[in-house]
């Protein structure tokens, strides 16, 4: 969101409105930015705006942003009464509506009109979802480093080195698609040989490797443990392609880590195992 | 999304197609799905399409799922290239673009082109960022029930009896806005008054606590941990009136969690406490 052509090139204040948690807003928000790298954008979030009285405050504060930084704000607006967005608009920012362009299309499509009432897409949760939810993290967070394992509950089994990104994935598909996702870290002593481990046999099709750039596996075990044998260089080479040559010989479907973000490298297991899950 | 008028009403197939993992398409796809609670949907994601030929597969399997349901599929694209998006609209579904309704207004604003490069919002990352993420998420875990605590170095403290949804909470503002959430839970120690516990009271001021509804809590517990007196009503209710006392004496900011997201209560976090983190 930073890089600026120049230090001296005028700041864009951008809001991200909404009556609810303004996740929806901020997610297509960020993306359009991300589509124009030329202009250093200013992104604050104004939640829970759900009377005219909060929507007129926060016209008044997205107009003192505009004057402060000399451009016209962008307002990012998901509130779903138009009486709020009427009164965002009298800031004088560019009102993008995440939702109008849709709903004509929709309620035609289907034949029903939306039914308008704010913060749905991530309010109020029935117990039996959360619950899932929460389990599933559980799952994530009790499986990690190989503790405690029931590989017959997992909907998924990650595979790989120490610190190629098993964690941060698991938890991403507990918290937002509910799967219960274990780890399975490779000791030195699965490393020895090019088969898989004698527990992970049975569940073949949950299995799903990951790897890494050794250089990059060494900078993230230095940050860890720094100057431990278990960081260096030489150890990072040996188990990344002692593990490659077992996701090889074993046909597992395997995907690199480097440079990719936790969402990409989730999505690809989704779509690699044909995991189709509801979004929370 | 699957609240049904009867059992016979005919299932409408979404499918939320991107070039990159489809996040962006997804959360959007799902707010408008859940403002039309009359229609039963079927939800996939086809990610990762990023040529022509994916994208008139995935245009045969949208159709054919059309079929099959005998109505009409909707897609939610994200797809920045429109050669994709028009080998995707051969599927005959109702095509919804995520970004097409703002790009124009956006660039005429900005007075600059979009560049259209495939999944940009959440594709490869630098270095920096991720440790940034990673960080953040070790720090949730590794502080999870008061283990190995370095409070200086947290951006918020969540206060909180246990299993009120710290954890989950700490998670996700880690994963989605990098920021370094600590976890406090709270003792019978520590319940025995209604001060605020000696090590916390230097970070007053990152300081946010979470109560909840004490059946709720029950319910929680009972399923982690049966028949203990941990989970025994009584216990509960105890636990969380003496919470509520303190946090009521110190004046803490405090949230119930009852039937929250964890989405809204990171939100509420974030906008209480006036943390402004970029999205990741």
């Amino acid at each position: 969101m930073t890089e600026a052509n120049s230090e001296e090139a005028a700041v864009r204040p951008v809001f991200y409105v909404s009556d609810g948690t303004g996740i929806t807003a901020e997610t297509i928000g960020h993306s359009l930015l991300t589509q124009f790298t030329g202009t250093r954008f200013q992104t604050d979030r104004i939640s829970f705006v759900d009377d005219e009285e909060k929507a007129l405050d926060a016209a008044d504060r997205i107009r003192r942003a505009g004057e402060k930084a000399g451009s016209r704000p962008i307002v990012v607006n998901s509130c779903v009464d138009p009486r709020l967005s009427a009164a965002l608009a009298q800031s004088g920012a560019l009102m993008l509506d995440v939702f109008a362009p849709f709903i004509e299309p929709l309620e035609r499509e289907l034949g029903a009109m939306r039914q308008a009432r704010v913060g749905q897409a991530h309010g109020i949760v029935d117990f039996d979802t959360y619950h899932r939810r929460i389990n599933a993290m559980n799952f994530a967070l009790t499986h990690d480093d190989g503790v405690a394992i029931n590989y017959d509950e997992a909907d998924v089994i990650l595979v790989a080195v120490s610190r190629a990104g098993k964690t941060p994935t698991c938890v991403y598909l507990a918290l937002h698609y509910g799967i219960r996702a274990a780890n399975y870290p490779l000791t030195d002593g699965d490393l020895e040989t090019d088969r898989l481990p004698a527990r992970l046999r049975p569940y073949r099709r949950k299995l799903f490797a990951l790897t890494i750039d050794p250089e990059r596996l060494h900078q993230i075990r230095q940050e860890r443990r720094p100057n431990s044998s278990y960081a260096r260089l030489d150890t990072c080479r040996r188990e990344v392609a002692a593990g490659e040559a077992m996701f090889q010989v074993e046909r597992l479907p395997t995907l690199s880590t480097t440079n990719k973000s936790i969402e990409e490298i989730s999505s690809k297991v989704l779509s690699t195992l044909g995991l189709q899950r509801e979004m929370f």
